[in-house]
């Protein structure tokens, strides 16, 4: 075991739960928050490696990496679930229940690392995605709302890409293209023209290597100029960190003075390409690289289009700066949390970033991140994409499990947000567990083809009783993937209930890995697609719509065949129809269409219509919430 | 003169000014920076007052206030300018400089409060707007880029308001009253229904005292669920802090699942009215008030919606809590800064926050700061607007003028951003010197109807000559309001081209001051309207569009006649022709529209067009714009 100096200082936060739960905001609120250069004292970071943002958080200099170089890794869990229901099954809270188990009880090194959440759902339904009940970050407000910044940072730098694209083509239809060119290196002073810092990209693109912009051709002034953007392929979006349904479909350029209008639609901000770059760089020179790749439509002759020929890479790096710094927050037990990024789980891969990770890995013995939705979606990501581009190896899968899921897919009824739960949900029922449990078994499969041992844990609900928990439990442990199964507590006990699952994970992390890409990136976008269709979704094959064909032929052409894949499937099946529960058979995967975020760097396939933009209901939750101007508290996040 | 301890310690940065002056990033780069912790301590805070944003960056908790309840508060500066050329005539320059003579050259206590600019011109055509030359705030690119996350705060929550309408629109053209109220008060477990904290402002507007959602009528149901939002009335608008000309017209709702479109159009997200809100709120429960107080539009009733009929006031509170605090930076000397809030100075008053200033003035003997383009603009506003909510007393006026502005205004060429100078404005005339003149004078004796001595501050350009300037002073020191003319050198020499400046403004802040309004509340919106006309810019009259009438007989109709008034006119001429150079003659003033920002607390008469949303050009700054990966400095900002 490492021998990290701070940690042998660290003094957990003592919790004394109550019973019955409070809300979530009653628990964070009334808990200890030791400060923040405390946290990262203990966990070994120097005063000079943090940038404080108040008392409470801060974000953690890049240096430290160099510092630690030569250190060895820590243990890398994945915290992964079964196909939830539509409410969710707890893996946030167990994730952050596992940390404080490791950190408060067992007395070892460990870092959290978890995702950003979007602010937007903040003030729709769902409430905040700090965990819950005595598992949670705190202090949650910060959490749930602007944190360090970094999805503002996002959003401005999203924001000012679209609006370059749509200037350029604006400016490109007004102009022919000598006073295009002169317009783009003006004559200094001395009359003498200049190539900028940000058109280096495109004359290399070009092959133009002349210095002096006079001297080019005719002809290469003319391509070095004209983009040429053709409207209709950009898929460049703009973004908002709101929930505004309106935004969907809408049409701009509609002011008196553009020469044309083009229809598009806002994404939420989290769906930004933008934060998948975030997510998946390794270095801040690495985000500049991708930012720079990032294709945003087509030119007229069918070439892509990149943010490089805008000459705004540059740019939207230093809008970004800040945020390749992951913010250092804590748990209700005192351990530390890395909070960074956020990128969606369908259209995106899902995952915390690498930065955080890397960090974590050099400063604990233990390392627990959560991947978005069931294994079928973000732990088969957080493998074949994440780790492939960190270069680091997974050693464990805790695999989040519920009575109550269980029972949806052994045939239970239907389970919407908002209703109230059929009887078979609250009441003993060992049928529909047992019948439901494959689904379980399924995700713990999916871990295996990538050689990673599997620890389930059963988040318990009040309303589980024993025999169904002892269940879950005595099914899971037939299953050669599964090295244990946990009945956990720490949604009323914090770290205390999750001492067991926690033990069993140090347990499994001494085990021999055999960790392996489920695909070789060598393998054409279509061999990709049914590796996964058939591993992962237990699909009998592949279905491709003729616009799915197309983007293949050309993916292929420019070379995107080369990226890893990032299914965009619903979350609420192993299969592509989220009707079909428990463990689906003899269907096929239909792709409707493909996209790429070559910047990020994968491939998507649609496998349905993803929502890029939620809605507000009728009574939205900001109507709970305000400040209380006598405590200065926050009232009604959840 | 107040003993503020901690001012004792104070240590002036040393500057070593280099001729030729370099770029303002090369200075601002080279320059040393303080811990902010120290500048802090030297200006007389306590540690736990602070809330830092990294090494050089603070936000100043607003507990302070009460801790200096007591404390006399020190002179009151406001820097303004004449009419300038497009170019600028550098008062932000001047602001700093001032404060640099002030604090490191006389050893005075000084605090400078500044705005924060938008972050959208910094990628277009426009620089940094953090001074220049050896008179910046540093580090200049926190300055220019996120500073604390404050724009983007209000434009996040600017965009949850906007999403609030138009999805509360949609909800009820798709829902019976029943059906809406009964969602906006849905039964808890226990079959109760309950009003929500947010709900009881509009309950408190419909009179309906009772708390059991059901035993209200079916009438007070329907008032109460039903907005009845006309859409054609809507003049809340999306926000954005970019160059984004795409977005001055655009339709929104035109997914698929949407039951109305919409035209509408983006705002540079300084040009909000939660901007204004935040320049002139009094304190966080009044940023509440004023928020609750905003009109969104009119019910098909004609009456007015705010965002308290929507509940959402406490949640936009919270989005923006931290914008409150004012954020401490530094100047290039050493002296702190106090950079808040940033509102537009033609739709909105132009003037930095309220709450910045009232600690400045608890703190510090000098306060100097800055109000947007000329006196006929920003210190109008200063004094009518800020001055008369805040309560606080200017004493001295700074009028910064230039040789080249008042060649312009004499009769020289056109001057236009981007295209070389005219011989008139490099070559010594003084013919021309002598017949703009006018405009200064104009200038400072719309100061002198406040009461308030002026002293003169002559911005020396290289190109100036001796006997140009001293015209200058001779001119001014005729005029009565004007106590001192001072050519000042700050720009290339840092404070110390400012001393005879800072020690004429501690002059005149000695003498008697005899402040006032320019109109008393109590007047009619036209008689306010006709009184600024008149004493500020000079005209004859004042003519109304039908459409202004309209407005003045609805606005009267809602008391919001009460209302101060903030002209939205041109700042680059007295008149609201911006052709109109010098001292326009002769001229009647037309109101073409007459807005409300009922929230923020003014209403804004319309004297042409006014862009609330900047474009890019066709080459923009964004292509110099990078990092240097080896240094780790940013590079191109200006």
């Amino acid at each position: 075991m490492k021998l990290h100096p701070g940690l042998r200082k660290f003094i957990p936060t003592v919790i004394e739960p109550l019973s019955p739960v409070p809300a979530d905001i009653e628990i964070a609120q009334a808990a200890e928050l030791k400060p923040i250069t405390q946290v990262a004292e203990e966990m070994g970071l120097r005063p000079d490696e943090l940038e404080l943002y108040g008392e409470h958080k801060a974000k953690i200099k890049l240096s430290v990496l160099e510092r630690l170089a030569d250190a060895p890794d820590g243990k890398y869990i994945d915290v992964t679930a079964i196909t939830p229901t539509p409410l969710g099954e707890g893996k946030t809270t167990t994730t952050v229940g596992l940390s404080q188990a490791l950190g408060a009880h067992l007395g070892r090194s460990v870092i959290t690392c978890i995702r950003q959440p979007s602010q937007g759902p903040t003030f729709g339904i769902k409430g905040g995605a700090a965990g819950g009940g005595y598992s949670q970050v705190i202090p949650m407000e910060d959490f749930n709302l602007h944190m360090t910044g970094d999805i503002h940072a996002i959003t401005a730098a999203n924001n000012l890409l679209a609006a370059a694209i749509d200037t350029r083509m604006f400016h490109e239809a007004g102009q022919n293209d000598k006073a295009l060119f002169n317009r783009l290196c003006p004559k200094d002073k001395k009359g003498k023209r200049h190539f900028a810092r940000g058109m280096q990209g495109r004359l290399k693109k070009l092959g133009i290597t002349e210095k002096d912009p006079d001297l080019l051709t005719e002809e290469q002034k003319a391509k070095f100029a004209r983009l040429d953007i053709d409207p209709a392929t950009v898929t460049w979006r703009r973004a908002v960190d709101v929930n505004d349904r309106m935004l969907r479909g809408i049409t701009v350029g509609q002011g008196s003075q553009e020469n044309f209008e083009l229809p598009t639609n806002y994404y939420i901000s989290v769906a930004s390409e933008l934060m998948a770059i975030l997510a998946l760089a390794t270095s801040l020179e690495d985000m500049r690289e991708r930012i720079a790749r990032i294709v945003i439509g087509q030119s007229r002759a069918g070439e892509p289009v990149t943010a490089d020929d805008l000459g705004i890479a540059g740019a939207l790096t230093v809008l970004m700066k800040d945020t390749i710094k992951p913010t250092l927050m804590q748990t209700l037990e005192g351990t530390p949390v890395l909070v960074h990024a956020g990128p969606f789980a369908n259209i995106a891969h899902g995952n915390s970033s690498i930065m955080a990770d890397k960090i974590a890995l050099k400063l604990a013995d233990f390392v627990v991140t959560e991947s978005g939705f069931g294994a079928d979606m973000g732990m088969e990501k957080f493998f074949d994409i994440k780790c492939r581009y960190s270069g680091n190896k997974p050693d464990v899968v805790v695999l989040v499990t519920t009575v109550r899921a269980l029972k949806m897919h052994g045939g239970g009824p239907k389970v919407t947000a908002g209703a109230p739960l059929a009887p078979e949900y609250v009441d003993e029922n060992l049928g529909l567990v047992e019948k439901g449990a494959g689904n379980m078994l399924a995700h713990a499969e999916i871990a295996r083809k990538f050689g990673i041992p599997v620890v389930v844990a059963v988040n318990r609900f009040p309303t589980d009783t024993d025999a169904e928990l002892d269940l879950v439990r005595k099914i899971a442990l037939e299953h050669p993937a599964i090295v244990d199964a946990i009945i956990a507590d720490h949604f009323s006990q914090g770290g205390k209930g999750a001492v067991a699952l926690a033990e069993a994970v140090v347990k499994a992390s001494e085990l021999p890995t055999d960790f392996r890409f489920l695909y070789p990136l060598e393998y054409s976008i279509k061999e990709k697609i049914e590796t996964i269709a058939r591993e992962v979704y237990g699909a009998d094959g592949v279905d491709y719509s003729p616009l799915a064909e197309e983007r293949i032929a050309e993916y292929t052409r420019l070379g995107y065949d080369r990226l890893p894949i990032c299914m965009a499937k619903t979350h609420l099946s192993l299969s592509h129809d989220p009707e079909l529960k428990g463990v689906p058979k003899g269907f096929r995967i239909p792709i409707r269409d493909i996209s790429a975020s070559v910047g990020a760097g994968f491939v998507y396939p649609l496998l349905g219509t993803m929502s890029t933009m939620p809605g507000l209901p009728t009574r939205p939750s900001y109507y709970d919430i305000d400040i209380d101007f006598e405590t200065g508290k926050i009232l009604g996040l959840s």
